[in-house]
């Protein structure tokens, strides 16, 4: 029997040992969580006790764990998420997956004593936020040969902390990330359940999703440029307002999105300057963020942008730069195992939404290496993650364990199957 | 004869004396201030010598330096504005009135002999600009019984010096800068010779202009309260988006000034909370200055930009408070100066235009006590200011001497048929 019980016992321990009044503290290479770390260890002894599973466990080149029960076949299964939560973060964001992962793991030695047919493995992946250093999937891209050395021996955190100085007090070594590539070995497949961390699925009274892939991201930082003048002297017809251009994308862009029914654009932060109360803005720096799971639809939405921007910059007397942040192609998931997601979840609760991911996840690293993928999500309250308030109805944890499990047991008949 | 080349040379030797390759640094209350107000006693040393006046000078509880030429009449005409700037300021903002002040009281010197008909007063008053601790018009505040000394005694720069002791190193007791009011003793007129700050009279293509008063000011802090979202997670209909409120603002108080010839309404400050790529703005905080020489239509502006606010936090599921950061009313100019001042314009260059003032000037204090007032502009370039590109055409700023003087002439003639 699959327990869910135990694993919402041990996401309250988790929480009640690394949370404070504010939320949740594993921030990534610090000791609240090591310490979230080193207390899934005594999960990992309690299970083997219990269990009498032999488990051999490592963390690899780049800070990620590794849990294995061996198989009769080296060909893996690996389940997992991440401990690592922001700064004042929630119980449930990255942990669950990481709990229900085990209780895959528990059930499986269960159910098949100590040899399940197919190997199958346990990962907490390593600084999934980048909420310390603005690096997110650290692990996880390391592991797949997406490490970026160089950028990351220059990061700090606020206080000017290196990054290499946290992972060194950690015992990983900075130069050497890149050796987590030698975990892809025998990886067939991997699954991820985790917090929806948005809207939809309590909009539509539904507690479990099955995601069809992570969405392609467009960061940017625009600057429009007009001229700074003093706000008493400066008739309305001779200013060349940097906020006003700035302030006619930001409402441009929600028409640009809402044409599209999955797409959505974000403008984040927005900088005036000089910024004060007595004077025009003469230089308005924003940022853009959108995401659409169709690399098409995204590339047209940036192009609409752009020329909107280049349109109000003309009126407003300005000009205007791009300068892209960051940006990523769609990552779609694997349509054999999306197949078999919504199959456990129709089993368990008898129907099943199809949704994108947002927010990016390490399963998209994963499945950027070609191994099939899916993830799993279960409906958050509010559509709030990130937060102390982040929340997910007890009963529906429950149902999601189940149908993880459910989804778990799919993918190893597959892999034998193939 | 007016000498306005000697106040260009003397404006020319200021700038050689007290700006570096950004600009003017005459700062009130520190050295390169002091400074300046010493080469200014080396000016008034040369006027006596030259021409054999009596000069009493003092500097009042507030700082403000005050230069008296005694006349027959007690009652006195005073001519004066600032010689402290911002940093990275211009070479004419203030000085240009205190250096033809001085030329007014040469040539009152060089035409009456030792003894002009009325009293002429010259004021260099301290602090007009508020640009290291946040308080402008901190010396004719003073002298109008305006001082906030409760206020002040708060007041810190940027590297957390007082104002209390800044003032102390200048010979200024905070605590009795309100004795500064017994200089309005005897005053019967106050004449500005400012530089425009703004572009119209370049548009006009009129060097000169007399002011009309100084505009009303509503200046306010607003805040646009929503929810924040994670960027990727977070559908375009379920957001509550306060920059998108903020934005519709920032467009809408454009057509609200612009029904009004003289109005100006500016958003110079937009803060974006948590302000990061990956999040709908939960909280946007603005700011917002409007101004008008007509107190009525500046309380319909500022109803009108109330409603439009409330109206688009309602839209886009927010909510939104104001809170006063400051105000005054407009204060109109003396009609009979105002009468007098257009006489010289149009008898020294032909033509003469009325112009509010947005930008606040120390006049508005002295107007406010009653004492009837005028100031005349001078056209600025490209209407920069506050900037070390600010700038005036040689031959304009000659013109405006004279006409200045010629403002003096007749004010003082005034002054005795009164």
């Amino acid at each position: 029997m699959v327990d869910a019980e135990r694993v919402l016992a041990n996401l309250d321990e988790l929480r009640a040992l690394t949370a404070n009044e504010h939320g949740a503290q594993r921030v990534a290479w610090t000791p609240m969580w090591q310490r979230a770390r080193e207390w899934f260890q005594t999960r990992l002894a309690e299970l083997s006790a219990q269990t009498g599973a032999a488990l051999e466990d490592h963390y690899d080149a780049a800070g990620n764990h590794w849990v294995t029960l061996a198989g009769a076949s080296e060909r893996a299964l690996v389940v997992g998420s991440h401990l690592d939560s922001v700064p004042n973060g929630g119980w449930l964001d990255g942990c669950l997956g990481v709990l229900a992962g085990l209780e895959v793991l528990r059930h499986a030695a269960q159910v098949y004593g100590r040899r399940p047919p197919v190997t199958l493995k346990l990962v907490d992946w390593a600084d999934e936020e980048g909420a310390r250093f603005g690096r997110s999937l650290f692990g996880s891209a390391a592991f797949a040969g997406q490490a970026t050395i160089a950028a990351d021996r220059g990061r700090t955190d606020k206080d000017g902390v290196t990054l290499e100085a946290a992972l060194a007090a950690c015992g990983v070594a900075i130069g050497q990330i890149e050796q987590a590539t030698v975990e892809q070995r025998n990886l067939a497949a991997y699954l991820e359940l985790h917090i929806e961390q948005g809207p939809i699925l309590e909009r539509l009274g539904k507690p479990l999703a099955v995601v069809q892939g992570t969405k392609g991201v467009e960061r940017w930082a625009i600057t429009f440029r007009g001229q700074e003048a003093h706000s008493g002297s400066t008739p309305m017809e001779a200013r060349r307002d940097a906020l006003a251009a700035a302030a006619k994308l930001a409402l441009e862009i929600r028409p640009i999105a809402r044409s599209h029914p999955q797409a959505v654009a974000t403008m984040g932060s927005v900088k005036t300057f000089p910024g004060i109360v007595t004077a025009v803005v003469g230089r308005c720096e924003v940022t853009l963020d959108m995401r659409d799971l169709d690399a098409g639809v995204l590339a047209q939405m940036l192009r609409q942008a752009r020329a909107a921007s280049e349109r109000f910059a003309r009126q407003e007397g300005c000009t205007v730069d791009w300068a892209r942040i960051w940006s990523i192609e769609p990552i779609p998931f694997d349509p054999a195992l999306i197949a078999l997601c919504e199959e456990a979840i129709v089993e368990t609760v008898g129907s099943c939404v199809r949704l994108p991911s947002g927010p990016l996840h390490d399963a998209a690293e994963v499945a950027r290496l070609g191994i099939p993928t899916v993830m799993m999500f279960v409906q958050s309250l509010h559509g709030l993650s990130h937060n102390p308030a982040e929340d997910t109805r007890r009963e529906d944890l429950q149902q999601a364990v189940k149908a993880f499990a459910c989804l778990s047991e799919k993918t190893m008949e597959w892999m034998q199957r193939r």
